[in-house]
Formats: C-alpha cells, structure tokens, sequence
C-alpha cells in the first residue's frame, strides 16, 4: 500500500442543471480513492453508517482499494445536499454529518507506515490527529475549503506547516493569505515543509507553484459538465496516486501529476455521483491525456 | 506596410488601485500599433483632434509606425475616462467620441492593399466599410466588444462572416453565442471565413479555438498590474503583428503568436498608458517569452 487517503464517505443528494440524484456515494475520501487507485496501491480511511451498503463496498474494492480502514458504526453516513445552478458553484442545501460527527482516525500499524497520504478536506484537528500518526518521513498531500480557513484558522496553519503539498482554490488562497493577486499569495504561503502549492482554479485550470517552479494547466475541455461534486477530490487524488506511483517530487514528476490530476477530474464532471471514476480505465485515460498535451504544447 | 490596424485614438484618464493618470495616449490602435510594431512594420489609421501633439505623433513614429493614416480634424480626441476598482473590469465613468464621432475611415491605394488589416473594437458599420474597401484576399482580423453585441448584432454577425480571426472575452462570445459553455460556443460560432477564434479570459489567459485546432495559453504571471487598459488590444496588436511576420496561418504560427501576444499584453500592464509598450525591446521580450514557455512545458 502505497497512498492511504482520508476524508469524508458519504452519500449526496446532488441537483445540477443535468438531472438530479439521491443517496449517491461520495465524500472526500471516496473520490480521491477511485481516482488515484488508477495509478498507485491505495487504501482509504473513514467513518460510516450501517447504510453504507456491499454495493458501495464492491466499487471501492473492485478498484483495487483496500478498504479496511473503513469504519463501520451504528447510524447513518455523512449526508451531504447541494445544487448547482451555476456549475462552478455548489449551493450546499444541507450537511447532515451524522456518524462522522464522532469520527476520530485511527491508524493501524501498517497505515502509519504508508510512505504517501493525502489529508482530503474535513476538520483541520482530525487532519493534525492524522499528522501525529503518521510516520515523519511521509509525503503529505491536503486539501481543504473556506469553511476551515473561517471557522479554525489556526488548527489550518498548524496543519500547513507540517504537510508537503497543498491543494487549494483560487479564492480560498486569497482568503487564506488576505492577498488578492495569487502569485504574492502564493510566495507568501510558501515556506517551512511545504515545498508545492496546486492552485485549483475550477473551470481556468490549476497551477503548480513551487520554490523554483511555476507550472500551469488549462482545464481539459468538456462540453457537457454533468456534475462538478468530486473535482478538487479527484484531482487531488490522481495527484497523489501519480507522484506516490513515480515515488519522487521532482518538477517532472509534479507536472506530469498535474496533466493526469487534470484528467481524472475531467471524467469525473462527466457523469453523477462516481459513475465514470469508476468505469475509467486505461489506455483510455492515456488518449485523453496525450490530447490534452497537444493543446498545451507548441 | 505589411499591417494596417484601425480603431480608435484616444486620450484615456484612468485611475487604478495603484494611481491615477489624466489625458493619457491610449486607444485601441494606438496600444494594437505599438505592440504590432515590435514584429512587423506597421500603420495606423484613425482621427485625432489637434489636441493630439507632436509628442503623441512621436511615440508612434520613434516605434516605426506609419502615422499617415491619422487624419487630424479641428476639435478635441475620443476621451474615454475609466476607473478598476477590480483589476479584472474597466467601469467606464464618461466616453466623449468628440472627433470620432463623423470619423469615417478612408483607405488610401497603398493601405487598400496591406496584406494584413486588424479591425479594433469600433463601431461594426466602420468595421464594415473597411472590409469594403480592403483587397478580398488580406487576412482580416477583428475585435469587438459586449457594446457592439447589444446595440449592432446583424451588423457585427455581418463583419464577423468576413473575417479570418475573431478575439473575442469569454463572456462576450457566451453573449454573441447565446452558449454558457465557450467550447460549444466557439463551435457555433466558427463557420464560413472565420478560420480561428481567439477567446481571451482576462487573468485566466487565452485560447485559440480553430477547425482542428485548441491551445491554451495562460498569462504570464504579473504581481503588480498597473493599469490594465489596452491589455486587449497589445494582445490582439502582437499576435496580428507576429502572424503578418510569419505570412502564413498555419497552426504552428498562431500558437507562437498566442505566446507573443501574451507577452506584450504583460508588458502593457504593468505601467499605465503605452509606457511599457513604448519602453520594451528585444531581446527582453524574447527573454520573457522564454520564461513563459518553461511555464507550459513539460
């Protein structure tokens, strides 16, 4: 097991301009899993209800994703609902966290050991637990969102000087940093341990910034976005699984993490809920990838 | 001659975060002509009242440009006045079209027959009247604005079914389009003459949209913008300047001229009014065009 990724499970309710879903599987954890599962060996942790189905259990590990870490308790899942009127938005209708309202990640002796983790976006605090887990050596991967910059801001900071890589959207940079030009933001974030900031910047892309390196990509474009929930995640998590599978963060090795980050997200706006994570396979991500090199090359 | 830009010339009052300046140059001819001028020789073609000075006429001539084309008329210069609150949007306070008001662009023999014409963002039935004047077989390109869209469509669909290049911001294609996704926007819009789309997207770079072709652009990183008036038109200036160097439009070309473009329009950012435009040479703009390829590349 070469990534362990850990973050929400959940069900959504999901409205978008396409059509509408309920109880669909989702959270964090679930689609950085599915989509770094095509690169690298990857386990997954988090906390669900006794309604989390076998079928839900048979996509994860019919992906090769080991799922031991998942904990089974007593009531329901995290429910999340959101609609999308404008699809580079979710408005969040209703947050349910149920049994995750307890959840407290526990590392077995062997996920402690895991060389590559990815810190999808849930509570700063239980993300810091994760930390004090892990091996000190681990390469470190995290997300997450305004609401933590907001409500526990100093939980986050602490939790940023001790991860490697940051995903992080455009805006929440800003907010983060109280800068507005994101290249003065992103100077100003970079320092200690965390040698890589990926810029999410929804449908414009992301940028890689690092010490000596400015990287961008452009989205790879889709004319029918069906359901944005999963983006960040799935892009998050393709990262991840990529430089874990090369085992090294040389700027090669991060831009091509970029391109493929940039792939999986693509197929996972195209269907509800994690209907293409799940059907993707090669060598059919590596034609979408070789097309979208030849858009950005001369 | 080998490129003709028309539009307008103006003084321009801006005021960004960063200062203010009164009764500047500007004007989409003026910012296209300076930044053309750095790859082909170039003329400019417009109407300036006799408050445009010798120390105007000599920006334009010490950067090569062939000013015979500026007819100057008794009274005072278009006098746009402009404030950014948002360095992303002008909100324009007051336009006085005073000379340009009866301008009515005259092509002499010699510019009839310039092989390469750059419509600016005017009024379509100007843009129209050039295109009648013009040799059938010039490379035509031609930039509008949401104005335009709302007041002239038939007029502009009419420019637009004849011309080789459009550029055009993202937002105004979804409105000329009535499309909310731009690629499937650039699809509709792309028939007839029109050979390649160039849809600008402000801080979030350009891209070129032609029959066979997508390319992304993003801009050149900048942590100071200065004023970002004109940034357009040295865009659309440079790239038509390059394309008329190269004489051809293969898709080799218009790539290196997205590159070339976005470089200028850099440089015109970060100063207010034309002074970088007029500032900048080789070989700085070939150095900055080199660091913007190492961020695409992998």
């Amino acid at each position: 097991m070469k990534l362990l990724n850990i973050g929400s499970i959940a069900f959504d309710d999901v409205k978008t301009p396409y059509g509408e879903i309920k109880l669909a599987m989702g959270g964090s954890a679930v689609y950085a899993s599915l989509s770094s599962s095509k690169f690298v060996s990857t386990a997954i942790l988090g906390v669900v209800g006794n309604d989390f189905s076998e079928e839900n259990f048979a996509i994860l590990k019919r992906n090769g994703i080991d799922t031991s870490g998942i904990e089974v308790v007593s009531g329901d899942s995290f429910h999340w609902s959101g609609v999308y009127n404008d699809l580079n938005r979710a408005e969040t209708i209703k947050t349910d966290l149920n049994v995750f309202a307890d959840f407290n990640p526990r590392l077995s002796e062997n996920q402690k050991k895991c060389p590559y983790v990815f810190l999808g976006n849930i509570d700063p605090i239980l993300q810091k637990s994760v930390l004090e887990q892990i091996n000190n050596d681990a390469i470190v991967g995290c997300d997450t969102m305004n609401y933590w910059i907001m409500s526990k801001r100093r939980d986050l900071e602490n939790v940023i000087n001790n991860i490697d890589l940051l995903f992080i959207n455009e805006d929440e940079l800003k907010m983060l940093t109280e800068q507005s030009n994101i290249f003065q933001a992103a100077e100003n974030i970079l320092k200690g341990r965390l040698k890589y900031l990926i810029i999410k910047r929804g449908e414009y892309g992301s940028i890689l910034y690092g010490k000596d390196l400015l990287f961008f990509v452009p989205v790879y474009p889709i004319k029918e976005v069906i359901d944005p929930t999963g983006a960040g995640d799935s892009f998050a998590g393709a990262f991840m699984g990529y430089i874990a599978k090369m085992d090294n963060l040389n700027s090669e090795t991060m831009k091509k993490a970029m391109l493929y980050a940039t792939i999986l997200a693509s197929y996972n706006i195209q269907s509800f809920s994690v209907n293409e994570l799940d059907r993707v396979q090669y060598p059919e991500i590596d034609r979408r990838h070789s097309e979208l090199l030849r858009m950005i090359i001369l």
